[in-house]
């Protein structure tokens, strides 16, 4: 944290301590001894559980399920609440997925992955042998290409945060770089694809550049600690740091080493991103730089003037965040929101900047930079460039208005 | 990581490359077709869910329950399946539990946290008034002081490692510093201690220190992102971190300055550790530096001669590991095992190594050291300095025996 970011905070918080604004405070002695006793106190409370779950009193913060095709129940996606959650990591039961055709009910006794094509020798894991190879563990984001698809519609979209920008999550991902396997395996000189294909009933996928198994392409076997959910590629996906979602191919079956793209039907009738002159852009694989200020955000209301925390998230697929700035003034000035540790490359980072509201209508939004310079773009130049046909890689700012009544709501300013 | 490890490193992962060894090598040409098309690609799968849960074939990784008073269901411990487990973050349905009364049923809204004692002013916060204060995120370890107690018995438990060292987790906490509350209650000049009373049946009660209040102390109330799981303290607990467990109090409901500690039952009658001379230690804080394998670990069977990686977690409530030492031949040779990254203080680091196993019976072993330069001590001068009269503060050394059939249990060696 440079000096200046420092001394703004520090401020902030001295602002804070004279405030006393946000404190019930107690009326008279009473106050200083300890409160009635509550009625959980008075009896032992439940007994241990083998598996544990959120209290009941959490029961609304949960996934946003939007099916894309009518009629099926398994093609959509599940969306992560991110205004109700907190840090850099998601919960393995609130992170999103995408689905093409249902979740797979894979044994894995009985699952296998095959390498082959271009290799010298090729070769047929079970789980149990990817389980002996060496291991790697990294905290990164995963972004669907889809995700803040909204914002390319002319009207903002009247959705919470997670339902609108709920298509990325980030969990600790423990597995066997890729790297190993094809090494053992033995690639042909120069084979430059990889088609990676998923168990599941639509067979989804894709054509990988030979670069990037090499470099930082992960087997997953782990999510958070413990092994990969269902719905997150049980027994093992492909992940591909930064790289957009559906490339990272859950219940991976196939790998195989080819001279050229597949054109599977998931890189042609879908994952290419039309632009305004009616052109696509296909093979478009990082996620961009991007932030979305979580709290306050649609939906919520600012119950009276005085002191809040702005917290966000902000994440690039091109690298590590070196800079969030945020406007509580619809844009006239900005200052800079102090980044929470460890910032990690292709991960989600947490941002936070205490706010004074003076209970007057104004324009909340975040803009981040990565360390390749790239600076998230305003929506309006954004759809200049790109146009509104298009689905994915929406990495424009998002705007929340704040009315003079508290209420926070999605706006394009 | 420095050129020595490097250096072992890259020698290991070359032996791998040239074994062959761990893959089931497919036989004949068919193999360089793909695999037949198993069950669960004929039909779709599963639809979307709102809070996810583990794959029906990891059922049996649960916490191992263990109660500590017959005849009630509350009061005991519940402990990680750390064998089961890869990465640093505990997921945290499985995140160990110690609780003396059970698990309080606590509505948020109308639960309190009272501040009061030798303060300028006495406060009163709701959950939702902590929730407007400004907030960090940190990755720590938690672990009850009596984790790894059964070493303390003259014969070694047949337990695994979860259920031996188990009452070890790993989460990312996300709360309000508790020096920001202090310093609007105003705390009176030279105050020293302050009492943390819990809102469950027992009023779990311990005296912390003013220093570490002013510190690193958090108010937690997000755990890996979400709200705090009821066995770990929703709505609101006290965070002390690398601090034995007991002292950082789930459900939170009072903070009292005072200026001398209180004597507890729960410091007094408990969480005291008797020692070979017959005096006992109070107020023993930080849980000393410590390892274990986690796999291979008791309890697993190695499948013959050949590759493995041996894996495990390491973590220091003094500060940051910077060493995990491995011996695979009961102690004559150690070897520096690579750290994952990142490495954070007062957190899990998780440690691996490429090991060859040659079938013959040996005895693993791991030893860490952090950077006060503390190391862990081995079992027998640990025991000849601390005798077995004590249940709490064991940091010693885990060996694993491998036998030639390959099977694995817990020596003393």
């Amino acid at each position: 944290m440079d000096e200046a970011k420092r001394s703004f905070l520090k401020r902030s918080i001295a602002l804070l301590g004279a405030s006393g604004l946000l404190t019930s405070r107690p009326k008279g002695a009473v106050a200083a001894e300890p409160p009635d006793v509550p009625p959980w106190m008075k009896s032992p409370g439940a007994g241990f559980n083998e598996y544990g779950a959120p209290a009941k009193y959490e029961g609304k913060v949960t996934r946003t399920l939007i099916r894309s095709q009518p009629g099926t129940t398994g093609s959509g996606a599940a969306r992560t609440p991110l205004e109700a959650l907190d840090g850099m990591i998601t919960p393995s039961g609130l992170h999103f997925e995408r689905s093409h055709s249902g979740v797979p009910d894979i044994d894995p006794d009985k699952h296998r992955l095959l390498i082959h094509g271009m290799v010298k020798r090729p070769l047929i894991f079970t789980v149990d042998a990817l389980m002996r190879y060496p291991m790697v563990s990294r905290i990164h984001f995963l972004e669907c290409s889809g995700n803040s698809q909204l914002l390319y519609q002319p009207t903002p979209p009247s959705l919470t945060a997670g339902q609108t920008h709920g298509l990325v999550s980030c969990s600790e991902w423990s597995g066997v770089p890729l790297r190993l396997l094809l090494e053992e395996a033995g690639v042909e000189r120069g084979a430059p694809w990889i088609l990676a294909e998923g168990a599941d009933a639509a067979a989804m996928s894709r054509s990988i550049p030979m670069a990037k198994a090499m470099d930082d392409a992960m087997l997953a076997l782990f999510q958070n600690g413990e092994r990969l959910r269902p719905e997150n590629g049980y027994p093992v996906r492909l992940f591909l740091p930064g790289w957009e979602g559906n490339m990272s191919v859950k219940w991976l079956r196939r790998l195989k080493v080819v001279p050229a793209p597949i054109m599977t039907k998931d890189e042609t009738s879908r994952y290419t991103d039309l632009q305004a002159d009616g052109k696509s852009l296909m093979f478009t694989y990082p996620m961009e730089v991007k932030s979305v200020i979580t709290r306050p955000s649609h939906g919520m209301t600012l119950k009276g003037s005085g002191l809040y925390q702005i917290s966000g998230i902000a994440w690039s697929g091109d690298g590590t965040i070196t800079r969030v700035e945020v406007t509580t003034d619809g844009g006239r000035t900005w200052v800079d929101a102090p980044l929470g540790t460890p910032v990690l490359p292709r991960a989600l980072t947490r941002f936070r900047l205490p706010w004074r509201w003076d209970g007057g209508a104004t324009v909340l939004k975040s803009r981040a930079t990565d360390d390749t310079g790239a600076r998230q773009p305003e929506r309006g130049p954004f759809i200049a460039e790109h146009g509104n046909n298009a689905t994915f890689h929406c990495n424009a700012i998002q705007a929340w208005s704040v009315a003079a009544s508290g209420e926070v709501k999605h706006v394009y300013a």
